[in-house]
């Protein structure tokens, strides 16, 4: 199955529509600059599409990925696939993104965190700089979302698409989103970022810190060369662990686990554990397989640096420029972009004029909400791509 | 000035009136029998007392401490200290909780985290095992919160002490404020717990799991077995750089620190840091120096443990059994004791009748606004430990 999926990934093939299988493509920009100046002389990245694009070409919508995520947001690789992409409830035939009106397509980001995921294409750190023939390690140019948006920007030239019809996607994605709006406000009809807000303020700044911290604890992570050794499997495992809590909510590990032991464990023994606790190691175990520790610390990095548009002075400059509909969706209880940052990134851009819808939406899955609960926003997605 | 300290830490001797400055003192328990069954020989612990005990001995408060806290609640060792105790604001002559009338006790918990602090008087992992001569390490017993109470129990014991006025504390203090209540509801008169909740809920207990796994991650740690070589010092800093976050607010980051650079950095390298990311590096460094790892992960079983008098079925059993008046103290926006999980806790205390008063306080230090805030509360405190 594995294997199967790696070998799809090799071959570029024309997008299946949704009914069917779907199927990873791969692009490459050659010479790619980033914003802080540097060139990567060969950005090989994976995406995905659902739909068929029209004759003019404006009926394409972008979806960028949040953190752990890839482009597989719809639909399955296989029949046997135990799920399909994650925002599957919104994506397909007559669903709110309906397959049968739009073009979508779906792009894995620079420094994808599942580098060792056979169905990502991602370039970073893990990738080998042509070069030296050595993985690049932390030789790696600093990404920004800015620079995420301009290799979307390059497959967009690539397929000739001169105007998105909505550029979409949750938390990182709509980090991305906001980043087209501002950056681009001649290349799109409409924005809707979910669960994100206009820049990274430094309560985002320091949890992403916290997210990182035991990576560069783990001795294997060794300043980020062990490309060729062992990889800081127990920091990156420690780390996802913390990304997966602090994405969920309260009420989710509560309701969820209550005060029950681990399996075969006794809480009670100073090595024993909750079931909590269990589950949360494991999930951080079984995403650190894939994963990689220098992907990881620069996915924290570019959204560190998040503001909207760059501006070269204050926060608001490149929110200002964002004069496209806009919808934000947030989650009531999000811990990581909580809704006070969201309604104050909704002022910003409402302050000059731009038209601005804010939803929010529940779930009992905090962050979490915008993926998995996604659904209770279908409709009011679908009227605002919709709209004239 | 630390040396000075360390030597007053040895000697015994009276309380001084608040007025002057105190001491620290310290009480022995001998073969301390833990609720797990196990024996600890040598128990020595150190307490702070202002004010005066009265004849009756009826007109004493016991205060035990929160997590990374000491039993250095209120005055000044010396002159020259920088800042008096942490709750000074309502401790002293004239103030809520007023030494004129009450004898205030203030303990050092087991397992103390600041176990290299010379101002602390605790015993744990760091401590010379007698049967040994080594240190304990992670044989040393489990520690519940009900241990914790257990040796205050002690400490009262020798002062001769039948009956506290009251109990109060904060975070972890307030833990083994219900703790009291519920286990040894004949001993108190009132109950004060601020900024907790009456057990461990999933939530808390997953985000305490978070706190420590940098010091397992940390090669030094080695199982907990470190004493004598080097200590696991960067992940102990990552632990209680978590620690220090989780205890405050988003409002405290953001506008503390905004999104400037830490000094001689360049936050758009992959190295470089924004001013928040390095003032919590450096307060998670400067902590690490006199704290010791092994005590914080025992700190932690005990909170991931506690459940109000330790029922045998369910949760709700010692809180129920809990008759004297208390008054619950919570922070708006705690993200460590949430503002539902405490008022769910009054809930059930208040449900056989039990008289139960609430009180929201803010200040947009989160959790800490229980600790940095307190005087806020003043009035209500003094209110409660004055009525009939």
């Amino acid at each position: 199955m594995r294997h199967a999926l790696a070998i799809l990934l090799l071959t570029a093939t024309p997008a299946l529509a949704l009914d069917g299988l779907v199927e990873k493509q791969e692009f490459t920009l050659t010479d790619f600059q980033t914003r802080g100046g540097e060139v990567i002389p060969e950005m090989r990245l994976g995406y995905e599409t659902y739909g068929t694009l029209n004759e003019a070409k404006d009926n394409a919508i972008l979806i960028p990925h949040f953190f752990s995520g890839t482009s597989h947001a719809a639909g399955k690789y296989a029949e046997t696939d135990a799920a399909p992409g994650y925002w599957d409830a919104i994506i397909g035939s007559g669903k709110p993104i309906d397959t049968d009106k739009f073009f979508v397509v779906s792009v894995d980001s620079p420094v994808n965190l599942g580098a060792h995921d056979p169905t990502v294409i991602t370039t970073g750190p893990a990738t080998v700089n042509p070069a030296t023939g050595e993985p690049w390690g932390m030789g790696f140019p600093v990404m920004t979302i800015g620079d995420f948006v301009d290799t979307q920007k390059g497959l967009m030239d690539q397929l000739g698409i001169g105007k998105w019809h909505a550029v979409m996607g949750a938390s990182m994605g709509g980090l991305q989103s906001y980043e087209w709006a501002a950056s681009y406000p001649d290349r799109l009809d409409r924005v809707i970022p979910i669960i994100a807000s206009g820049y990274a303020n430094a309560d985002l700044i320091a949890w992403l810190d916290v997210w990182a911290a035991p990576i560069k604890v783990d001795p294997n992570w060794n300043g980020g060369d062990y490309y060729g050794g062992e990889a800081p499997v127990a920091g990156l495992s420690a780390a996802l662990k913390t990304l997966t809590l602090h994405a969920n909510s309260a009420e989710w590990a509560n309701s969820t686990f209550g005060r029950a032991p681990a399996e075969g464990s006794d809480p009670a023994a100073i090595d024993g554990k909750f079931a909590v606790q269990a589950a949360l190691d494991a999930a951080g175990a079984a995403r650190a397989q894939i994963a990689d520790a220098n992907h990881f610390l620069y996915l924290v990095k570019a959204n560190q640096l998040f503001v909207a548009g760059q501006p070269q002075d204050g926060l608001y400059g490149g929110l200002l420029n964002i004069d496209v509909p806009a919808l934000l969706i947030y989650s009531g209880d999000d811990l990581v972009f909580p809704p006070d940052a969201v309604r104050d990134t909704a002022s910003i851009i409402r302050s000059d004029g731009t038209p601005v819808q804010t939803m929010q939406i529940g779930g009992g899955r905090g962050h979490l909400d915008g993926v998995l609960n996604i659904a209770q926003a279908g409709e009011r997605i679908r009227t605002f791509l919709e709209a004239e």
